[in-house]
């Protein structure tokens, strides 16, 4: 037995690879990205009413990792990356079926013509993420405040401190979204992207953001931006 | 592009038919069922650590209407049945891809030799129901208390009353699991399973329920349980 689905859309995000993107949704507001509706979805009737719907939830792929074996335990990147819990106890990507499920701000609806567009803010999704449906976010359904929750008991209270380098400063003062770029760059570093078994001071490391490189280093409780480079 | 998928796991549950499930889960938390997962997903390691939550996200597939054709507007019975929404705005199962999304209590995880089974209550889903993905419900993400819910903001209000004829009451009493089957369809019966468009005083329904068609009719803002008919 098994079943087919076909994307009803398509995610464009400021995040070109799976480093640097917060470990869930929400953790970082500023991050805006859109959902296109693919044809034969793209009709403003499947949307009609979502508006009146602050958050949605995005069911979508995992589509960088589709061809990966599953494990059955897998290192939360919470508890250090060492300790393994089972996959079904976590959220990692690599699952039996790598369907993943992240809630989202949605902003505004946006018909025009043929384009059925969704604009989405606090995203934890990488750019081309096929996605397989979207629900309106119930609060008297989908909110348990005070569910356990076994190892991921709250938000990762310790943020780093981000400064720029002069080169940084510059390159970040030469784009025209350079105040909103600042704010979002400092919200993902301050969260340490580093995977906790592979964090070394000092050392330098870049992900791929919108048009850029960015690279940076940690020094005990800091990040230095060292360069948003070509 | 398409996308396939293998059930991780299969839902045994009291509902043999898709009338009479509560519109969403967790409304009746006397509802009893279990997640059995199977060959090759059947390992205890890939659920070690799971018993730390309370709460799961189940994603599943509505096998029964799997190959009906999505219509971009659908009628949600909170609105009575006559306005119709976008599907996207929906919950409904009639979907583009139809792939479910439930919060559900996690009472423990049972495992016996080849045999693991998470036990689960406050659940919505039909028995056979094919299971995709089991998620941790992790709180400080998934947990929105107070997002906009356009036309769903809360819980149904509005009980019914339930009673039971004397025969009704009868082959209730014969029964092994009198106490709880009598509490359970009282929280089945007070929601009013009617559809709002066809919804009938003095009229009969019925419907199947672990292995007795369960009869009753509405009289105003009352419910009669009618019959536990073989």
């Amino acid at each position: 037995m098994s079943f087919q689905f076909k994307p009803i859309g398509l995610i464009h995000s400021p995040f070109k690879e799976k480093f640097g993107i917060p470990r869930q949704p929400g953790l970082v507001p500023e991050i805006r990205a859109t959902l296109e509706l693919v044809p034969p979805y793209n009709n403003p009737e499947a949307v009609a009413e979502l508006e009146g719907y602050s958050h949605i939830w995005i069911q979508f792929v995992f589509h960088q990792i589709l061809n990966q074996e599953w494990q059955p335990r897998v290192r939360p990147p919470r508890l250090g990356g060492n300790q393994r819990v089972g996959v079904f106890a976590s959220r990692s990507p690599f699952r039996p079926n790598p369907i993943g499920l992240s809630v989202v701000v949605l902003e505004q609806v946006v018909v025009d013509g043929d384009s059925v567009v969704l604009e989405l803010s606090g995203v934890d999704l990488l750019d081309a993420t096929p996605v397989l449906d979207i629900k309106p976010y119930i609060a008297y359904v989908d909110s348990v405040p005070d569910a356990e929750c076994g190892f991921a008991p709250a938000a990762p209270e310790k943020l780093l401190r981000v400064q720029f380098s002069p080169q940084a400063e510059e390159q970040l003062q030469g784009r025209v979204d350079a105040v909103d770029l600042r704010a979002l760059i400092i919200r993902l570093l301050e969260l340490d992207p580093r995977p906790a078994y592979a964090a070394e001071d000092g050392r330098v490391y870049g992900f791929r953001l919108y048009d850029f490189d960015l690279r940076w280093q940690v020094d005990g409780d800091r990040v230095l931006v060292l360069e948003l480079a070509g």
